[in-house]
């Protein structure tokens, strides 16, 4: 077709239409573009990189395990039997991607058509279209291509000159595969995060047995409430002897409290027995941010806390596939006064690092910039999730710069699990960010040199330092 | 006056004044400017198409019925005493008249002025601004034109290239100007919608006369529990026969709820003998939603939920005027917490399409766009009310394409009142639409073969296929 | 450097890239930027006016009284201690300035950069920006300037092309500063505004006190309800007498209420003995902001609302400096609920002006648009705090005009304790009017004459109408 464009991206893709700003964007891009990828939030798997085996085929790298890809073609009547969701191996992997090919329409306008046409143009060298009629040849030339020495898992990782990748990781996780990564001699940089929902929040599945379990690791009475807390700060220096830097809190909400050690144990023990009622558990959890934090204090670890999203919406779904089957939604959250019990401890700490991330995202300029603008241990991540896009960034930069500035923020996370979408992830943020310093200096409220120093900081130095890494 | 437009109108307004956007947004908007008007959802009235009476005098016509005019002017000062408001006949129609002209710059940046410019332009051929000095001219102008057959019902309906028209009714109402317009041979699609409120919301004015008058007309026991939804299931089919594909409900909230058969009998009663607390009127309203998806999934009739206005919030003209005097003013509302009862029994059924409306943009990233991205039911209405303008569209379809795509939205409603706007709200939908596919093919995130393909399916394919027409 | 330019300020800073809208903000921009500055709502000091003495050094003018300075300080690790915050006299002012030097590059993007470079460039004459290597010729050119005549408060009043500013006292205040400048024949117009927190907030420090002494002031019996309301209805005749014509409440919610006269005096005599919990204090609020709207009424000042701050959130902080220590943190609040009791009795009113502002964007669209678009006694203040800023401007126009129109505004408040930076507030606001007005033109939404005619209302005539200036 005449109009349409010659290749699958474009140079100056997200850039404005606007020549000034654009040439801005450009000139400023220039100076990121080649910079290397820090990852110090996301959802990989250490065991690719432990085995470096080769990647399945496409329908089972690309469209099996990305919630974003089946919820939208959930969302449109498609059946998640026939994208053989949930099977450990596909009976046919050709025709869950032409289910998905056919239906590639849906995607216009998302972000997850972005990364996969950088995926599919920079990769796998594809120019044309995906669609029904493209089908076959995407399956096939991926699949060949996935054989090959240049696409397997340490490969693409030097590939895509990844500086540090940290995974998401169980406290009951033996990390066996990051020690296997280490004692291989590879050299790379593949860190764990501690992420103890599963023994912190009461509602996780098997937050019992977690703990007995957690108890046995780590050789502590993990039914009593200091024994607990030990054991939790033993976890932690495990995970911090194997690299990690960070930890990372999925909770409900951002309830945060100070409970007398009195009353804390006496929660824990109604907890343990399962008598905690709603707001109990709520309480628990609250708690148990703040006891975090109080051990961030200690050991340097950074925290992260990721609140506000009702998991496991679709009640059928969840029962049929168990959790992250792409039915978490957000709800709407606070975190002024939700955080003001951990603040009121550690807000001014020197050794505290706190970053906040939303999927609300009226907080921004409302709580979290004003919040992070002033307490020195706060930090906003990222857009994170359904705003984990070139609008949601845009917004993020708009509505937070002008409280919080550019240095209370921690660069990008790609967050993700689809392991090829990294460089085009970090590559749209890079470019959101170039287009965002373009307006500024268009505009006359930044100058370019200053753009130019805003713009690698964003990149690369500023998770760095608030990721210590 | 030199710096002003020559006419009312311009061929390219709304368009970004970019010249790279504009072209790419004439070129799509071309490919939709002609298509058919579909209105599925709206506020005209069958008794105009059924009589095919002249329309009244220009104040009686566009100033009295319009709340969004008088409200405005109320807002400024204007007393509804001058405008007549609430007055059968007017008496001095031009003195009414000629206080909105020489308000009208009150207008400015406002969607009133947009349509009614278009009108002022297209149909009545004005060109010069409507301000005190050209009152008399556009009364004298409009009134001699809406006496001339050209400006029946039946002939604007035709003039304005409509394909079908919805409008929105009672469960009392006997649909007799709906059936006298199919007796009548005229060629047209005008059909009802319906509106259960009066008879489903227990803080409905008469609502304890509506209920025995829906039994009366339905021959079923209104006042036990299984008779009562049996007389809304025959209404429900009586309204299908006559065309109707689709129910709305105005609620105060999107609450549903799931009660066994004995708590819903009980409650029923409660609210029946007026002992229902304002909690016990909402868990009824709540019940009735997920009553009427339960009948949806079964007669195949599409829902709509408009839900977060506190109704009637100015007291005062409330006791004055009644209902829809304009005092309707929107809360912020939950959907993820209020919809899951709903959702949990029929959020996967492939026979119910639900589609939701929202007067709290917040939702629109954080709940909207989540949840219409996952549930196969869900599809979202286009911005309502207050948000019904170039900023709003704008705004949701930023807010909501990168999380829900395009294809689960449902194209425009112009839920009017003022029959005379549909053209210019549907032409202003129709730009907007293009506003924002231009904006992504010039920034190379969607080639504009997709972006014409995809305005072709917003203006007409998508509202067809989500109303089932 | 080659890039940067050549000063610090921008002819054309704040306008768009794109050359059709540039121009169009230019041409209006023309029309206002020489208009006089109206301050209806601020924080400077009737004292500077009073003695006119030269304004202290630069780090004792522009660091330490300017919180958004020092919290984008502190929340980077600078201690608060090094800034000398809180001290009466600076130790050393040279050293508290090179810090602030050191890190402006910290306000990259802020609405505090703006304003610093115009007042350096404009008041100063500074070219190169500052930064640790520039900070010594800063603090030298700026001391000295502060010595000369053209520095003191009633030159720059004068120079500012100031009209009317209005500052913010308490009913103890006595006032003598705004009496001395009328005695002083100084030709200038500095009135107070009615800002009763301390004697109608029962969490205000020194409540209790304070009621005691507005009794003696007034002579009233401020122990008994009916005493206590003579006694804040005298002292609002004693403001006006000064040239008030507002009030101001700086309330935790916009809650209201109307309590019955038995109700009052019992709520009113819990609160006096200490007795009240938070809900009852919340009430006590509440009822005193309808009493201020019925006194409002009564008297003819306008009021203004300044809701939803979480006041002293840092409580090391607050314990160690007291208050307004940049620690004050937005929350979500509501007004369609909160305000529907003091609306229900006086929304209608015609001589009554209630001025909304709000921390909270989300309600602009929501909320605020539809109310201020409906009721004759509302106005919509200009965006506050965090809010005033060129995003947060531009946002308010986006959300609010569609619904509520331009009229329904009224012009902008600098609400600044920085004396200096009110002709740079204003310049900003002017320009963001022009660049929202240049779209509306350039989208061929409003005529250029008419676009003019909005900038003059916008900057000079809404203003002195709504507060009755």
């Amino acid at each position: 077709m005449s109009t349409r464009a010659m290749a699958l991206i474009h140079d100056d893709r997200l850039f404005p239409a606007d020549p000034v700003m654009r040439n801005i964007a450009r000139r400023v891009y220039q100076e990121v573009r080649d910079l290397p990828l820090i990852s110090p939030h996301g959802h990989t798997q250490a065991g690719w990189f432990a085995s470096n085996r080769p990647f399945p085929d496409p329908a089972k790298l690309l469209v099996q395990p990305d919630h974003y890809i089946y919820r939208m073609l959930y969302s449109q009547g498609v059946s998640l039997a026939d994208l053989e969701i949930g099977a450990e191996e596909l009976k046919d992997p050709r025709r869950v991607w032409r289910i998905f090919a056919e239906n590639y329409y849906l995607f216009r306008g998302t972000p997850t058509r972005l990364w996969l046409d950088y995926a599919f143009h920079e990769l796998f060298g594809l120019e044309e279209r995906l669609s029904a009629a493209t089908a076959d040849l995407y399956f096939d030339v991926i699949s060949e291509r996935l054989l090959t020495p240049e696409f397997r898992p340490r490969a693409l990782y030097e590939r895509f000159h990844i500086e540090l990748l940290a995974t998401t990781d169980s406290p009951l996780d033996s990390l066996s595969e990051h020690q296997a990564i280490r004692d291989s001699g590879w050299k790379s940089r593949i860190i764990p995060t501690f992420r103890p929902d599963p023994v912190v929040d009461p509602d996780f599945a098997g937050f019992e047995k977690n703990l007995a379990k957690l108890g046995e690791i780590t050789a502590e009475n993990s039914s009593s409430w200091d024994g607990y807390l030990r054991a939790l700060a033993s976890t932690r220096a495990r995970f911090k002897a194997l690299g990690c830097t960070a930890t990372d809190h999925g909770h409900p909400t951002a309830q945060t409290a100070n409970l007398s050690h009195a009353d804390a144990v006496e929660l824990f023990g109604t907890v343990l027995e399962g008598r905690a009622d709603a707001h109990q558990k709520e309480l628990f959890r609250a708690q148990m941010l703040t006891e975090m934090a109080r051990m961030s204090v200690e050991d340097g670890l950074v925290m992260q806390i990721h609140p506000g999203s009702f998991r496991n919406h679709n009640q059928k779904l969840y029962e049929r596939y168990g959790r992250d089957i792409g039915a978490d939604m957000p709800i709407a959250i606070d975190y002024v006064r939700a955080l003001h019990p951990l603040l009121a401890l550690y807000g001014n700490e020197k050794n505290f690092t706190l970053i906040l991330f939303t999927l609300d995202e009226t907080t921004y300029s409302r709580e979290l910039a004003p919040l992070a603008g002033h307490y020195p241990c706060l930090r906003l991540g990222p857009p994170w999730w359904f705003n984990d896009s070139p609008e949601g960034m845009l917004r993020f930069r708009e509505q937070v710069t002008e409280t919080a500035g550019f240095y209370n923020t921690v660069g990008f996370n790609d967050d993700t699990r689809a392991f090829l979408s990294i460089p085009a992830r970090h590559d749209v943020a890079r470019r959101i960010d170039c287009v965002w310093l373009a307006r500024l200096v268009a505009e006359h409220r930044l100058d370019e040199d200053e753009a130019v120093e805003v713009a690698r900081d964003l990149a690369y130095n500023l998770v760095r330092k608030a990721y210590k890494l």
